[in-house]
């Protein structure tokens, strides 16, 4: 699981830090979460082939998460894409761009596909044989979700010494790893615990911004491997957390403590503050695996 | 008049090329002339004060000239703007803006104003004593304007040492610049020819992007001081013009010589081609006075 971070900046992009976009590549997927203007122009300079993104997930329609959209789906046009693009977003955003693509005659030569979200209960937007994706419905001042991507268990794990002690053939292998028992050359019933060990551990990812502090997405983010979180303030602002539904880095820290999450991701800072560092250092004080997002930082699990 | 290219390539913006916007100071105003993505954040590397631009000109609805208008919009809110914006482009923009707002519950605590153009003839979008614009109709895919912007002509100038001959009170000196005769303290009338010369040549500039080679706007912008016309494509890639309604270097050569304008400047270049010089070079063998935009140059007239 591989996490680019291509912006976690509040509110406007700025000369030297972009508003909120990221991609997960997760078993061969290549997520889009969230689009702030710019974000074609990061996708570029990250050499992220545009091709690989097939979907796209927006958290809410403030500025910052959305307005790159428009952008990269009338670039994606201008590259000639013939595949499939699933955008996922709150009710409105097709509207938004099909407005857009009609005034400017410049409908797409590929299948834009809207599936438009408007539930507050956890909805599965995507899910194939290896990877599923659902919202975590979240506490903005407007309709805004998260979103849990994880990885479904995989094969059991082959014990080559063990199984090399039976006479079996190869071909039965696969079936091996699937978890069946198996029948030896010999007659002989081998049950699958002598010869496979449990599979690795799914990974997850939980995406959470924007958001007040919301015990209530505890128990559906319970366990994730990773979590971003939204910290938007420090502590010296955290008068200006409840109001405008977002979070401190203390209150990211102590979801990610409540969920007992493997790691803590902080990002969308806001950008009055010089020093992100101090983030880390207060979330420190209730959860101790933090990191800190920032504009290109690249996190592999 | 102070020009400052803030994007000129053309359809996508990429790592290191913006698409078009410029911002012109005339007369104590600061044009922002279309606002392709990035918009925002090119206005901050070149240090412009986001509260001096009052008047934003769109050309037409294709994203490479728009698409960062709500951004920017939606940055004056948080700035806390607090004086009236006037943004002036095709029926439809309004349209674009206000969903985006709705539905992000991010009205502008500013006063913004809308001026949609639809008429296919010249009009006055904005006249003050000192400057005037209008729109210049433009041949492109969908319904296009250039604007042109022009000084009015100043005052008259004071000719020192002729007026010192004459026992003249200095208070009458505003009116002589306005042009009237004046009579001395000896009680003869002065003829204000006597005493003035003509005023600075008024400075105008006209931006044409997109556009078709077009000649009928010949007239309009006859004897213009700059003319900023764009020049998709070169000669190698001529047959691509026509099809796509923009221009070639020669052709936006053939308007600038035919017009008899004082300077040609040439944009809106085709990300294909790695050396922008040859749109020079091939603009050069019909028009003499030629250069070329780039992005965060400045020209000053």
């Amino acid at each position: 699981m591989k996490l680019t971070i291509l912006g976690c900046y509040a509110a406007t992009p700025r000369t030297f830090t972009n508003p909120t976009s990221q991609v997960l590549e997760i078993n061969n997927h290549l997520f889009l979460i969230d689009c702030g203007e710019g974000t074609q122009v990061e996708l570029r300079r990250n050499k992220i082939k545009f091709s690989r993104i097939k979907h796209i997930f927006i958290s809410h329609l403030h500025g910052d998460h959305c307005f790159g959209l428009v952008g990269l789906i009338s670039t994606f046009r201008l590259l000639n894409r013939e595949s499939e693009l699933h955008v996922y977003g709150p009710k409105g955003i097709k509207e938004i761009i099909t407005l857009q693509l009609k005034l400017s005659k410049s409908w797409t030569n590929y299948p834009l596909l809207f599936h438009e979200l408007d539930s507050k209960s956890p909805e599965l937007l995507f899910e194939d044989e290896k990877v599923s994706v659902e919202t975590i419905p979240l506490d903005h001042r407007i309709y805004t979700n998260g979103f849990l991507f994880k990885e479904k268990p995989g094969p059991r794990k082959l014990l080559i010494n063990e199984i090399m002690k039976y006479n079996i053939d190869v071909s039965l292998y696969q079936s091996v790893k699937m978890g069946k028992d198996v029948e030896s050359n010999d007659g002989e019933i081998i049950p699958n615990h002598l010869v496979t060990g449990p599979p690795a551990k799914p990974m997850s990812y939980a995406f959470c911004s924007d958001t007040a502090y919301y015990p209530e997405m505890i128990s559906q983010i319970k366990n994730t491997s990773i979590l971003y979180h939204e910290s938007t303030f420090l502590e010296v602002n955290r008068e200006l957390a409840a109001p405008t539904k977002h979070s401190t880095a203390i209150q990211a820290a102590l979801i990610a403590k409540e969920a007992n999450v493997g790691k803590l991701i902080l990002g969308h800072f806001s950008t009055r503050y010089p020093n992100i560092q101090l983030f880390k250092e207060e979330a420190l004080s209730e959860f101790s695996n933090v990191e800190l997002a920032d504009d290109g930082k690249i996190f592999t699990f």
